[in-house]
């Protein structure tokens, strides 16, 4: 573990910034956050990333998708030279209700970082960024990680333009709206090319970290996560009038889903979750002609993962149900040299894989060395208002990311 | 049974008047019809109506809640003689995507019975009306059976007026926005004198008809019948890094409530069915923090249908749920001895119970002497676009309709 703390510099920086941030977005009645990409609530969230960037004399440049980037050096000159740049940072946008940490910790952290290298008087020898990406909760749109997606070509930018709201707003109407040029969009090689390292700091969305007893862990793997559909028919009929034996009641079907994916999960040791269901008609007295319900299925193993699903197909197969797959991504290994190395920095730092998506797997996936740090959360809640990191592990994260630069980006470097 | 058929008059007036509806409101995805209250398909209907009334030279009123009655004969004078009149008919509006027959083959029996009856040159000792009630579905403001409700008192006007439908418009507005005024809305004593019989005439919900082999049957009463909301606490958070011995799923509670409800109502010989649902925040990779479920259960026995409830209270107290009754009605029964008279005139017509609700229901709580008439329906579907009679039960249905007129109204009735 990092012995190291905030510097007190860095400590007050972090938490003005926390302040700052707290009433961003803030629903009353939840208690929760509401920062839905390219709303006035994010615009908030850019223009405050791009003044504490400005004021630390970081050079913001944007990218074709508007993601944010604030760079510490020559990023250009770097990238040319062959020894593209280290990255830190995370997103500011939220799931709906959502807690004050999932993105937010791993931007200020970033910044907070950046100051306390700057008080220790630290030089890097590459440049170093600090990254807001856009819309990765993906709560409006429906598509996790667009912002990364987009510029490492993951998803097309005729596919991301088309996306539509809940008010059937178009991702391209809503960026436009927002001042942007969405004829923009596109993979976006001049940006990839600055990227040498990207190590994203984030609050644990589990209890691993509090388990083992560490403020700090290092990511090793996002888990293999797949969402099916599950279409359950029925017979729309009278719910006063029909004999219980004479009813094609598709809320049977669907409650027996829930039922099995939740026991088959716990049989192989896996996540499995159905969060949304949509039932036609939908009324009362109405036996339901249809249940459609989302099956989110994950876990280490991705054979097990897979024996879920048909665990559950083969139950509702009883009702002659139709399970579709709607994606399967495989496991998003990080850079298993680098995940060693900054555990072993980290005074050996436990290393943790996660059932989250993260900007991190999709620049993974791109080919660009990445790791994660995490930061503890007692509760494991997450994605909820109760999402919670206590102020000393927070700044320990700070603590560990600067030590990440200093180590990535120091005189011994390399 | 009636040995009687349609007249060819009525028999043609039936057939036109069919196809006059037919198109009416219906909806080319689903095939079923719209036609909820107060909007430009409900106005169509209307306008039908009194078009057919005015062409049989019937006096069209229209009551404090837009109830619209066509009287043969003055229905006043015989109100304050102490004999008011028989009223027949039923409702012209559906359940989304509703069928064909729920209410418009009671309205459309009743104006081809008056076509019969006078083909006959028969001519009435007191007079006839033939209503259609407004709203009696409930579709768009959730109560069902809102025109009979407030003109009998049983709902205040104030309750109707502040109704909202989906969009938030109030039912005050809707009436506005029809063109009628919702201060008008009330008890209507005027409305009730004129009625001294009402005989509903609705398509069979079940399949008692088909069992026993008539073509009409009789209603001797509305099951008692209750809804209770459940309201499944959970705890929002992350699907994909949640352990499940973590989590306070809110879905598993609503899945073991429906399949308790299924369970408990084969038992105890009741109906019980889950046909709408809310899922809290209802994202694909969200834990439900909250799942409300509404339980609609009816039978014979009411103490069986309290033990229903019961059962699944017990269920759901392993997930502290929380049931709520939302409504109670206890038997409704018609007119016993107008019952027994109509089976008898009708040749030994069955006589049985409905577990829906109707207008006549209201009208029976009120005092009125009231009875229903069904038409068997083979498969006993309802509230569904594959609802279906045979047009030779349908013809059965007016000949019965017709009798019961001379039979209630004629030299010899009282």
């Amino acid at each position: 573990m990092s012995n190291r703390s905030a510097s007190p510099g860095a400590t007050l920086a972090f938490r003005r910034m926390w302040a700052d941030l707290e009433e961003v977005g803030l629903d009353g009645s939840s208690g929760g956050y509401r920062r839905y990409a390219w709303t006035r609530t994010d615009h908030d969230l850019r223009e405050w990333f791009t003044g504490e960037a400005t004021a630390r004399g970081l050079d913001v440049t944007t990218d074709r998708m508007g993601n944010q980037w604030a760079w510490w050096g020559d990023a250009d000159a770097a990238a040319r030279a062959g020894d593209p740049g280290l990255v830190i940072g995370s997103h500011l946008d939220s799931v709906p209700d959502g807690g004050a940490f999932d993105g937010p910790l791993g931007v200020v952290s970033a910044l907070a970082a950046v100051d306390s290298l700057r008080e220790r008087g630290f030089q890097p020898s590459r440049p170093v960024g600090v990254v807001n990406f856009a819309d990765e909760e993906g709560s409006r749109f429906g598509v996790a990680c667009a912002g990364s997606r987009v510029i490492t070509g993951a998803m097309t930018a005729d596919r991301a333009r088309g996306l539509k709201d809940v008010d059937g707003v178009t991702m391209a109407e809503a960026i436009h709206r927002a001042g942007r040029d969405p004829g923009h969009l596109g993979r976006d090689d001049e940006t990839l090319a600055r990227i040498g390292t990207y190590v994203e700091l984030h609050v644990e969305q589990g209890r691993a970290l509090d388990h083992l007893g560490h403020a700090v862990g290092v990511g090793s793997d996002i888990w293999p996560h797949g969402r099916w559909r599950i279409d359950v028919p029925g017979q729309a009929n009278h719910a006063g009038t029909t004999a219980l034996d004479q009813r094609e009641d598709a809320m049977l079907g669907l409650a027996a889903a829930v039922i099995a994916a939740r026991r088959s999960a716990e049989e192989h040791a896996c996540l499995a979750t159905v969060g949304k269901v949509e039932i036609t008609p939908g009324a009362v007295n109405a036996i339901p002609s249809c249940a459609t319900a989302w099956l989110d299925a994950r876990g280490p193993d991705p054979e097990a993962v897979r024996r879920v699903v048909s665990d559950v197909r083969d139950v509702v197969a009883d009702f002659d149900a139709l399970v579709t797959e709607e994606s399967w991504t495989p496991t998003t290994a990080f850079d298993a040299d680098l995940t060693r190395r900054l555990a072993t920095l980290l005074g050996g730092a436990p290393v943790i894989a996660t059932g989250a998506g993260h900007d991190a797997g999709i620049l993974a996936n791109a080919g660009i060395s990445t790791s994660m740090l995490f930061v503890r959360n007692p509760t494991g809640v997450s994605h909820s208002p109760d999402e919670w990191a206590s102020a000393d592990d927070c700044l320990a994260g700070v603590a560990a990311l600067a030590d990440v630069v200093i180590d990535l980006t120091g005189p011994h470097a390399g």
